[in-house]
């Protein structure tokens, strides 16, 4: 059937674009697959979620109701709306009043303001995509979420790391850096400021509840020439082991024009469904529907429907109480394990998260963890335990860029793993330390 | 429990990127939702496939085998690999066996080489991505699939229009544009020939087999500092109502390096589904994951194991049996139409597509049928009736943009309203016309 036209003698290399190199730096493809393919290796790397508590008996039923109705189960299984299945944006609303323990009627936006997207990473690209133009400025916390870091890449941006604390950002660093912006006559360029607002991927560090009416009014009094815009990213807002949930940085600007508010089913519900949501103000909707529609046409609908169906019947709710139950034991097996493992070497410490995913840990300046680093071969290759090096967490030209931590994840293994892992990490810096 | 800091007494402008403004440029969104949201209004538009056949049992089925395994089950709700789904790779190498009639050990490919995306659009935008920085060049047949059009607009692309005939794209005019680039000095930046092979996109015209390996043959010829690729979207392939499928133009360059061919089951199996895939030549897996890896991590993972589920099982292939046995009808439907109501309006004509959703419709010069023409405010308002514009579909700026064609799907309505549509279109036009 084919034609076969004559081999050509040699080879010609691709000419690539430079997207494409910035999109190289990031290495997380690596790190997943590593995760998923080795599985000889422990991996305290990959922020997956745990595979057992994996929602599989509700999305059954879930399935079982969309298609028991002959006509939501066609809609599901046709194109939909680029900004999102109606039934979902309602159920969103909802859900978003009940985190911010209002009433829906007084959350001042309208449904068409709830932009479904296939998992939190595509919204935080499509606001990158709307809003930079290469030379464009965001800051970011520092350490921050690493994929983000490469798409402002991707986009051209200049980042801008900004130190945070125990507490998250600190808001005279940020002050500080925007004064310095203005002075340098760059405020023009400033489009966006980017946190991780609780349990932050990958420090574990929550924004305080007091920071966050003050990062809207430094966004709102640096707004000179056009609007800076908030990017809260809240991933893992659902995932608290301790204390209580506080009202999000978008809830603190009642004018709702200054917060993209980025939230996920990926860490509480399932990764593999692919559905998350941005809460944009009302004209940013109609940008974000563009590049979308370019891009996608809207995210998949039968997943979409899942989501909507398992919020309606409240066992979504029911499935977070006992996620949030399964991780705090891993949590605090990760936190036993680094006393009984790390206490004694000395210059570790480490955060103790309230939420998420992940365990933050500092060594000493002598001891780096980098990809190329003696720890990461030790520890990978002889002692068959993964993490992520927390340099990739931080612009790469930054001058507050660290290269002596780690992020830690409770995420995939159980508790007995977790605590091996520990172990084998301990094993691997004692021995790059001389111990 | 909200902070409410005072509300700001003017409202600033956003400040958007060059990349939005460039999306906006797009109407698809626009149009999808037209066709979604006013059900009054007969759509010849929206190139979405009939809700009737959408394959409601067969996705009920494959989700209850998936899931009735406990560890399939599980897998499907988290995260995946970002190149696929290992199974649904596998299944997708025997069906482009099928496809391409060979031996799958002679395709001369690795699994990896298949690379899944949620719609073909995110490859096609993927492709861009690695490919072109702004000032490139991609060479297109025209008229051509318009979403891509903006994809090319939103990397900054240079995009050069060839003109087609009812064999697809012409072989003397593709060699002419290449001649005169290379004169120019501009060789060096033509990554791309993009090119819908079967029925396409808007036109229905599909590429003469013997014009296959020519268009190989060429890319290879031009490639002289770099390897120029060939896209191949052949998004409608499977949709066939006469005649025999060829091999694709991927299959006519052995070398395997020179083509990514990009299929998808949206218009054969289920658009909300979004599952698509593209063969891309080795040293481009690479390059591809590492976008995809930033953009989303991994197509839906559900969504993957069923279409592999279907693949598996035969009942995919029986379905498209039935499909284009519906389509057959839509089609002829509003070719019968098209003869009862047209034909004796002087200087129509169209084309009749033996695959696809399309027909193609050309009107006389004086008629243009652009968003912003008498012709498209009185078919949607007065006889509500909705279409395509063609000349959407060219460069905005190319030489041989037309301003009087239409694309007409047959895709969502049954045959007794496409006949309607039909009516209702002709009506309009006479009145413009003054008949």
């Amino acid at each position: 059937m084919s034609h076969s036209p004559p081999r050509a003698t040699s080879s010609l290399s691709l000419s690539l674009s430079r997207r494409r190199d910035q999109a190289a730096r990031q290495s997380i493809s690596f790190l997943m697959e590593q995760g998923l393919v080795n599985r000889n290796v422990v991996s305290l790397a990959a922020g997956f979620v745990d595979e057992e508590t994996l929602p599989v008996s509700l999305v059954q039923n879930a399935v079982k109701n969309i298609f028991g109705q002959s006509s939501p189960g066609q809609k599901a299984l046709q194109y939909g709306s680029t900004g999102g299945n109606v039934n979902l944006q309602e159920q969103l609303l909802s859900h978003l009043a009940r985190l911010e323990q209002q009433d829906e009627s007084s959350l001042g936006i309208d449904r068409d303001q709830v932009v479904v997207t296939a998992g939190s990473q595509q919204l935080l690209n499509h606001v990158a995509e709307v809003t930079i133009d290469p030379g464009d400025i965001c800051l970011v916390s520092a350490p921050t979420y690493f994929v983000f870091l490469g798409t402002l890449n991707g986009v051209g941006a200049r980042t801008i790391a900004v130190e945070s604390d125990e507490n998250g950002m600190r808001m005279d660093a940020l002050e500080a850096a925007l004064s310095d912006l203005e002075t340098a006559g760059d405020l023009p360029r400033v489009k966006l400021i980017y946190l991780v607002s609780s349990f932050e991927n990958p420090s574990g560090v929550t924004l305080a509840e007091e920071r966050r009416p003050q990062v809207v009014d430094l966004a709102r009094r640096f707004s000179k020439s056009h609007r800076i815009l908030i990017l809260e990213d809240a991933a893992y807002r659902e995932l608290r082991y301790d204390g209580e949930d506080g009202p999000s940085i978008w809830n603190c600007d009642k004018t709702r024009e200054h917060v993209v508010l980025a939230q996920t089913f990926s860490k509480s519900f399932s990764p593999g469904i692919r559905v998350a949501y941005g809460i944009v103000p009302r004209d940013l909707v109609l940008p974000i529907h563009d590049v979308k529609g370019n891009f996608d046409f809207g995210s998949p609908n039968l997943s979409q429907q899942i989501v909507a169906e398992v919020l309606r019947d409240g066992s979504y709710e029911a499935h977070v109480r006992l996620l949030c139950k399964s991780y705090t034991g891993k949590r605090d097996a990760m936190l036993r394990a680094a006393d009984a493992y790390f206490s004694d070497i000395s210059g570790v410490s480490w955060l103790k998260p309230k939420g998420g995913l992940y365990v933050w840990m500092c060594l000493p300046d002598s001891i780096p963890t980098g990809y190329d680093s003696a720890l990461f071969e030790r520890a990978t290759k002889e002692d068959e335990v993964m993490y992520v090096p927390g340099e990739i967490a931080y612009p790469i030209d930054s001058p507050i860029r660290k290269t002596n931590e780690m992020r830690l994840s409770f995420g995939v293994e159980n508790p007995e793993t977790i605590d091996d892992g520990m172990r084998r990490l301990a094993n691997a810096v004692r021995h790059v330390a001389g111990l």
